[in-house]
């Protein structure tokens, strides 16, 4: 149970790491410092990057840094990427068309599977790839094809309904697109995408 | 120039603070103790919570906890969401539809401006209430409206050269929706929604 020790953000900014490690091989980089990698990455210095790091083994070396063919692999791995993972989407409109055509989620190993909304005037669609079905048919979806990780696009009001839904359907993970905090049981994991929080941080840097 | 020493981390919460001193508000509650509020709130103790607050001020009471009209507004002042901030977006396909037609923005004091894309079957079709402009217009819209903000919604691949027209357009702020880290000079503040990044850390937690 080491990984329960590992604080949240850390976790949250290896996503960040493995972008930067992709970027700098693509760049045909293979060693950098602690220094060199953090570039770029606000609000990150060195030290972070090294504490990180060291929860998962022993990266760096001294003089030459980071060896990123290596490093990009290793966070690959530990943010299980090599495996495939499908993903259901709730709500199927303007957010949720933009996330059943966005291009990055397959190159990372996620599938969107189904997709579900009430709006009769778009179910039947097919957005992607995939049909839109309604919602009624969540719950007995999510269960057939087991699917573990659900993504809510839906108006803040009815997000809660529709997050223990998926939890009653045995989703373990929630990615949160509606602009409301969720309640539910404490094993099943939520993160929140909150456009307008980043925006508001934005915000308070100008002038 | 007190603001520089308070760190990233902290000014990343306060959104996440304003959003669940409205939500307490609007259940009715008025005081509430430091464990209480950040209850709900992923990977934040109410150390966190503390210790972040006091970079602004002197807001709990020993006893009573936080009173949440007073936080709020000042959260809200903070966050200087009471003015009025014009925001222009880059990138009108589903994503910048989606950005577009979000009903959050205008809540909290943000509103689009003006929209740009180059691909001509979008140009001047009317997104949420704007009519898209052709990328050659960005700069001098950006420069006659004096907006501050921006957000890009383009490929990865194109949008570094859009943020180097919005920096040399006068833009202060960047909120980057594209799976690429911007380069900027260091008086630019950038701030990343990644999507994928979240669904990475939710999936870290998985079995």
């Amino acid at each position: 149970m080491k990984k329960l020790k590992i604080p949240e953000q850390t976790i949250e900014r290896l996503p960040l790491y493995l972008r930067r490690s992709e970027e700098l091989h693509s760049k045909g980089e293979e060693s950098v410092t602690s220094h060199q990698f953090v570039k770029d990455l606000p609000g990150i210095n060195s030290d972070n990057l090294r504490k990180d790091l060291s929860y998962f083994g022993n990266y760096g070396k001294k003089g030459s840094g980071y060896y990123i063919p290596q490093l990009q692999e290793e966070l690959r791995s530990i943010l299980k990427l090599h495996i495939e993972t499908p993903v259901v989407l709730v709500g199927a409109g303007n957010l949720g068309t933009a996330l059943l055509t966005h291009q990055d989620f397959n190159r990372w190993g996620f599938r969107i599977t189904a997709a579900f909304d009430s709006d009769p005037s778009v179910i039947g669609d097919q957005i992607g790839g995939i049909i839109v079905q309604p919602a009624e048919d969540l719950k007995s979806t999510v269960r057939n094809q087991e699917v573990a990780v659900a993504m809510i696009a839906v108006p803040a009001d009815s997000a809660q309904i529709v997050a223990d839904s998926l939890v009653s359907a045995g989703v373990q993970g929630i990615l949160n697109f509606a602009p409301t905090l969720l309640e539910v049981p404490s094993d099943i994991t939520v993160k929140q995408v909150d456009i307008t929080s980043k925006l508001k941080e934005l915000n308070f840097y100008l002038n």
